[in-house]
């Protein structure tokens, strides 16, 4: 072998050389999940080191808009302020129809009972929370306002099943970005818990005697290779993969029909692919965030999503993530947003969607699109007779989106998949328990090693079920304990 | 650890107390894929050892119907007795076509290139084929013939881009099940050429050592844990994980829609878990083949299946098991097949199709179905008008198929996931090159560790693709390949 160390095998401890570095507890990667971690596993009084790829820290989550899925327990002040009572059962069931058909019930439990004080973690850390809440559809607030509409609350099915409440929390930070704050406010408490941080260190490979239990990692700083030994746990917090399009092919091929992966250049998969050199399982490993963010302007919600047979699919007024998803379900690439000259607004720019057809009736439309006859006209005709009653019989979208399309001129907007932005990330990866111990194939904790964020598969696992904050909520959540666990694990070693 | 030995964790080389027994290839499983390679490594001169679970030979291959999917080269002498040239080029880019978005290109053409000689080298291992061609569609031919169209050849988009050619080769025996013969020539032949078969043998772990290169099993005979040692390499052919319903929850949940799987009781996934303990990777875990098995009778294929907005949503004419991967991907449980007088006939009774609801118009069908006036009705009426002019706009289902639904009475067949028969098995497995080296993460071989089978992710990898015959060519040529390689393998240790 030319490269003597490598994210696909382990160094075994018989192998180390040396000792460079002993410390408690080692992460990898400095984002949400891993600043969480260090956050809590410093707190429990632990030697903490943290290793990060770039130069400086933030990762994927310093890129986000900084949202965290909040609530429970009564409601969050942001909640409450704008006069909802969240209930935790309501959270609870929310959070088990978005992880889709294998939902982590235990992670579900946890997070559902702990979210409020999460919350109030949050802001003892130092992140500022304006708690106004901003009622209208949207991707992020443009201003420093703090609470929104993230998900398919009140959307079916989920709203049948979860009295809806917004959770979506965004710092106090003008316009789209507020992750660059959230990361700024976790780093600085990094600091200031003593944690030694080492930027611009590479991590090649897991320190792991014979039977896989994971002592520490080696990491290149300076050129130079180091072997650091954690006597409490590893935790590797190294993002998601959706960058790298080699290992995206053989688990997720289908996001390959979008040019536009979402991450920092450290989503390579590395911190999965460590974990499968000791024996991890890599669990939905298939399952992406893939959104068509069409939406604001919101009132193009009250428009009709259609397949390239003029085919509906959809509750229209669901999260944008959770139609993406279903855009991908569709055979070929067209994809068409049909609005009237009442419901019509420019969308944004960055979402590339241009104008496919227009006419004065949908028998026009339908055939500048080359449909046949008596296909998208049908569509908009069953949909408008049942939009004037205030009701979807087919897919349930919410009364206040339902007007019929009736107003000429009526247009098809070009939603292209492999043309319109269809962002997406990974979200499958090392299967862990609720304390983030990373798992084999049959769900054994394999010792000293921790996963969090994208790098593991958390409450995140679905794309029909993705709503924007829950990975933020899950990497920092779960980043606390396994930061804890790992924290305490250094006593019984 | 109670359990001294697992699947999840290697028993390490420096750990082995000794060697019970010593022999170059160690083949794990006695269905296609580890009689082939069993095969194929002893005609090399290997010494080889297999160990099989169960208390017989055959495995899941045991209970198919034995079909393998075979031609290129001008055609196998069925075909070419039916007047059908199939050039290799064809079969090239149908099996790029049915191995889907991350068609594995180098499996490919190694098979379009040598699958005639893998056809004449079946007849060599004692494989009867009658070589004569039933034309119509059919699971199986409940007859002692040979060749049948078991894929989706003829259809969209198929048939545009590959000539068609039915390549599904069934083994002269009478009735279903013609897999119980071919297992038994080729284990015939496994016992001919001197392979040393352990029955009631459960494989416990991987011995390897601390690089995670591969040296032998730990296997339980008797009640009694033995230590075998492999110079040449140990090739895993212990079929998919279908059976196991936890593994299928976190790999593809969606299959838990059906309770049908198809499989022996072997296929727990212990082959796969086995090379994750090693660090190997597994990929493609989500894809199934998943079937409705709604014809013969074939006049069914000229009906319109719809989802429960009365959608159509397939060519009804490509293969049951591209159908029944769409299917799952419709929202909601309810598929009905619509057919007229002229096109009903009584569904085969194993595929538990009732009617749903019949009318002697379309509109009294959709009102009983409960739909909303207008779907339907507007689906059969597009499909109808343009079936008169022996086209079909939205889906491209051939011609000879296109016949309007207008005879009265009408009738919905209900084919609802959940309680219909969707049997399904599971595509994903370890990664492989065309040798049947098991790789890594980022794709390096591991030493000494091959697959074959369902335990690898080969040919058939995509739901959408599957056609009958594939697994079964899979299984048994790249088992060839992987006995052949470890056999000359033991040279090189």
């Amino acid at each position: 072998m030319s490269q003597p160390y490598s994210l696909t095998q382990p160094c075994r401890l018989s192998a180390v050389p040396r000792w460079d570095h002993e410390t408690d507890v080692i992460v990898v990667g400095f984002g949400a999940a891993g600043a969480s971690a260090a956050i809590e596993a410093a707190e429990s009084g632990a030697a903490v080191t943290l290793f990060e790829l770039a130069s400086g820290h933030g990762g994927t989550s310093a890129l986000s808009g900084g949202e965290i899925y909040l609530g429970g327990s009564g409601g969050t002040p942001a909640q409450r302020q704008a006069g909802f009572h969240d209930d935790t059962e309501d959270l609870y069931r929310y959070l088990m129809l978005a992880g889709g058909p294998d939902a982590d019930e235990a992670k579900v439990r946890l997070y559902a009972d702990h979210s409020l004080a999460h919350h109030d973690w949050l802001v003892a850390q130092g992140v500022p929370y304006k708690n106004t809440f901003l009622p209208q559809r949207m991707l992020e607030p443009e201003t420093d306002d703090c609470l929104i509409w993230s998900g398919s609350e009140e959307a079916w099915p989920f709203a049948e099943q979860a009295k809806p409440c917004p959770r979506g929390h965004t710092p106090q930070w003008a316009g789209w970005g507020g992750g660059r704050l959230l990361m700024d406010v976790l780093a600085a408490r990094v600091n200031a818990l003593g944690v030694a941080v080492h930027l611009d260190s590479r991590v090649l490979a897991l320190i792991a005697d014979e039977a896989n239990a994971v002592h520490g990692v080696v990491v290149r700083i300076d050129g130079r290779e180091q072997f650091v030994r954690a006597r409490g746990g590893v935790i590797l917090c190294a993002g998601g993969f959706v960058m790298n399009r080699e290992m995206v092919k053989r688990h997720a091929p289908h996001l390959l029909r979008s040019d536009d992966p979402i991450g920092g250049p450290g989503d390579t998969g590395a911190g999965i692919q460590m974990g499968i050199s000791v024996g991890a399982a890599a669990i939905h490993m298939d399952q992406a965030f893939v959104s068509l963010p069409f939406y604001a302007p919101e009132s193009l919600i009250k428009g009709v999503l259609v397949n390239e047979r003029g085919q509906r699919f959809i509750n229209e007024d669901c999260y944008h993530g959770r139609i993406g998803h279903h855009i991908l379900q569709q055979m070929g690439d067209r994809i068409y947003l049909l609005a009237d000259s009442a419901t019509f607004q420019e969308p944004a720019e960055l979402v590339r969607i241009g104008i496919a057809a227009a006419g004065d009736s949908w028998d026009e439309v339908e055939s500048d699109l080359g449909l046949p006859e008596g296909t998208l006209s049908a569509t908009v005709e069953v949909y408008n007779r049942h939009a004037r009653k205030g009701e979807d019989p087919l897919f349930h979208k919410g009364a206040k989106w339902l007007t019929p399309l009736d107003q000429p001129p009526f247009v098809a907007l070009d939603c292209r998949v492999g043309y319109a932005f269809y962002p997406h990330f990974t979200l499958g990866g090392l299967d862990t328990l609720p304390t983030g111990q990373v798992l084999t194939a049959k769900r054994e904790p394999i010792r000293g090693l921790y996963a969090a964020g994208r790098t593991a598969c958390g409450l995140p696992r679905w794309g029909g079920g993705y709503s924007s904050g829950l990975s933020l909520a899950d990497a920092t959540f779960f980043g606390r304990q396994a930061g804890r666990h790992a924290a305490g694990g250094q006593t019984d070693r």
